[in-house]
């Protein structure tokens, strides 16, 4: 039995080979990453999940995943760890309810998005009719140069 | 054997009992449903994961969930639901995936939102600027006035 079982291993009191397909993804310093997992699915069924992964990239389906590329592996079964952790700190809702607040997020920050672009537009037609219109003080100025007879020819 | 049992009586061929406790979370009509929690997380573990809710809101832990408020049993049972249609449909990533998604959307949104009120504050800048200081034809009309030798009393 060898020193540095994989966590799967050691869960299962079993000899880690060195080939051990489990090892990448359960290294022993983490017990709580297979204890999690295993909690919620089941380890016949982690068995059962990654050969349908195989056989999604058109692999052989090898009784266990050891066909499917490292990088694959490692991140089904970080995201199973990941679903998993959150259905046992969260029994009822699980990830799900991780998504509803985000979705609940998205829509505050685009009702706030739309506000602003509607405050935007209206500031710059405010900008514009500013800088074309007469102020108030070019007005009385106007009327100013009117009521002394002059020909104001600034202003046409 | 009733003829109206529930998706998991039927699934197993059992008798389904009037007061079934699965029949509320998995009705007849929608097989599919239990299919695809069974396939992810097997039928002992969907019963442990009710039996952990049912200690979670301190209610007796009885083998299956007959304590457990109906609308947290059917709310559970969608969230298995959910995510197990999602694992099967994206294998490696699941429901994290759609979660990776939602996080980069509210990135997105919220950059476009710290843009919107950056523009907003500075076309407000704009706008007040505008309105008070005099615009190329106040000026004019004020440098007409003077050399006119005008005493402008509306801009002293």
């Amino acid at each position: 039995m060898s020193s540095t079982r994989c966590a799967v291993c050691k869960y299962f009191r079993r000899r880690c080979p060195s080939d051990c397909v489990f090892a990448p993804c359960f290294p022993p310093d983490n017990p709580q990453r297979f204890t999690c997992v295993h909690r919620i699915y089941g380890a016949s069924n982690i068995g059962k999940m990654l050969e349908v992964i195989n056989l999604e990239c058109n692999l052989v389906p090898l009784s266990i995943l050891t066909e499917l590329p490292m990088h694959l592996r490692v991140d089904a079964v970080d995201s199973l760890y990941y679903e998993a952790k959150w259905r046992i700190q969260e029994p009822v809702y699980g990830c799900v309810g991780i998504i509803s607040s985000l979705h609940r997020q998205i829509h505050i920050a685009q009702t706030q998005l739309a506000k602003a672009r509607a405050e935007t537009a209206f500031l710059r037609a405010n900008v514009v009719a500013a800088k074309t219109m007469p102020s108030s003080g070019e007005f009385m100025a106007q009327q100013n140069s009117i009521d002394n007879g002059l020909d104001d020819q600034s202003n046409p």
